[in-house]
């Protein structure tokens, strides 16, 4: 049992399984998680990748080296980013849609003042900035036959 | 530690810190796992959402209702799945590139002898398969301090 799932989902039953979260709850799950992914045009293909990621103020971080993912922000920056987690009994998601840019060297020290880190000791030279247009959430009372 | 991601790590290091899998690992992952997201285009946005699944032979299935993300795969069915899973030691992620389309009436049965049940009692009455024409995923050793 997460706890914080459990705050979200309660009052929630099999009657009203689902609840939209509100700014604050998903600010708080986004700040709490480190691994979402980020959906992208790429031409005319859609890509999708995970990410570790951090919270800076009001924008989301994360790096990248110089291949596919950053090619596909720079050239169409509309990008759509998801986390979520669940247990036994619920599970939560926020997705935020948003400006994807990639951060100039002056501004990349960004990512280490909030902490963010390559997980994987490969080259990571970029920092990327998603900036949110609309963050939406949702937190689910769950039927599974294990909860 | 997860012995199934230990087990996709094994031998990776610091200076060789990322693998790719073989077909076998990713359908045994994706095999193991329920939660996963899909991207997919509607109109000129990209959309990600998360969605339970299951493994049908060498298919996905999932269930939605007749809202938005049913018609992005019926309006165009390049989708893109992805699921991941991380410990404190490595993590893995698995990318299906493939054609998304509605199960005819006459199908959607299938969903029911896979054990694909909706995890929310909202209503979900289609059943969606993914074909995968490119499946791929990686396996990363982390380093991160709390590992």
């Amino acid at each position: 049992m997460n706890a914080q799932i459990a705050q979200l989902i309660a009052g929630l039953t099999e009657d009203e399984p689902v609840r939209e979260l509100g700014a604050q709850d998903c600010w708080e799950l986004l700040r709490d998680h480190e691994l979402g992914r980020v959906a992208f045009h790429l031409g005319p293909e859609v890509h999708l990748v995970p990410v570790n990621y951090a919270v800076d103020g009001n924008v989301l971080l994360f790096r990248t080296t110089a291949g596919s993912k950053l090619v596909g922000v720079l050239m169409n920056p509309d990008v759509v980013f998801e986390i979520d987690d669940h247990d036994g009994s619920g599970a939560v998601s926020v997705i935020v849609r948003g400006q994807a840019r990639r951060l100039e060297e002056d501004q990349a020290h960004r990512a280490d003042a909030v902490g963010l880190r390559p997980w994987v000791p490969t080259r990571k030279d970029e920092v990327v900035e998603i900036r949110p247009t609309e963050v939406t959430g949702r937190a689910f009372w769950l039927e599974r036959s294990d909860a």
